[in-house]
């Protein structure tokens, strides 16, 4: 089990080729002992950017903090706090800064090497079942 | 892709044994392509918790608002905003709102049959390498 504030992790540089003012903390990753996947939060400097890429992973993310953009082949997308985002395996992508103050948001990315536990009590993405906690 | 604000996003009643003044939204899952695990976000009004159980599957969360305590066999634990929480299987817990408004936070678990795709150009476990997007 794991309890901490955020500010507790360390917040690294991204350190990548394309990466602009770009910081991460691994919130809860296989250091913690998770199985799946792993929680990270960027944290992205006013004019700052993630690389634009694309890998063979999906992601998915909650924006906590500041205004910004998913950089796609099809245009920029404008995001905000409370948006929630699926970004499929192998689509080009970028987070950018496009505000005045820090942008913060959450990314979740599989583990290589997953292993996933049986389900045996309940399938939660069974049709009316899908209120398991 | 997807991009939107949770409020978008339907919010459900929890109907499971236990469960009381708790909803959730499916902010992304097997309905929107997800392959490997499922974001949601549940809203417990003050008063309210989760049932007190375990599973075989673990949980990530993040604490977006409200105060609680994530109750275990071994006491109950307080959290607040910004908090992370990494619950392993079997490991029984209940989230409860232990203050006067509404207490909302992120739940993410695996999918039962995952279809992780192999990370080639990267691993993100290694150490050093620890900066993809």
């Amino acid at each position: 089990m794991k309890l901490e504030h955020y500010t507790n992790v360390p917040l690294e540089d991204v350190v990548m080729e394309g990466a602009k003012g770009a910081k991460i903390r691994w919130l809860i990753a296989r250091k913690d002992g998770a199985p799946n996947f792993a929680t990270r939060m960027f944290e992205v400097d006013p004019g700052g950017h993630t690389p634009f890429h694309s890998h063979s992973w999906e992601h998915q993310n909650y924006i906590l903090e500041g205004e910004g953009a998913l950089v796609t082949e099809n245009g920029d997308k404008p995001f905000k706090p409370g948006d929630v985002i699926f970004v499929p395996p192998l689509m080009k992508h970028s987070y950018k800064n496009t505000g005045d103050s820090l942008m913060r948001f959450l990314c979740i990315i599989p583990i290589e090497q997953p292993t996933p536990v049986k389900k045996k009590n309940v399938n939660p993405f069974a049709k009316g079942v899908a209120n398991n906690c």
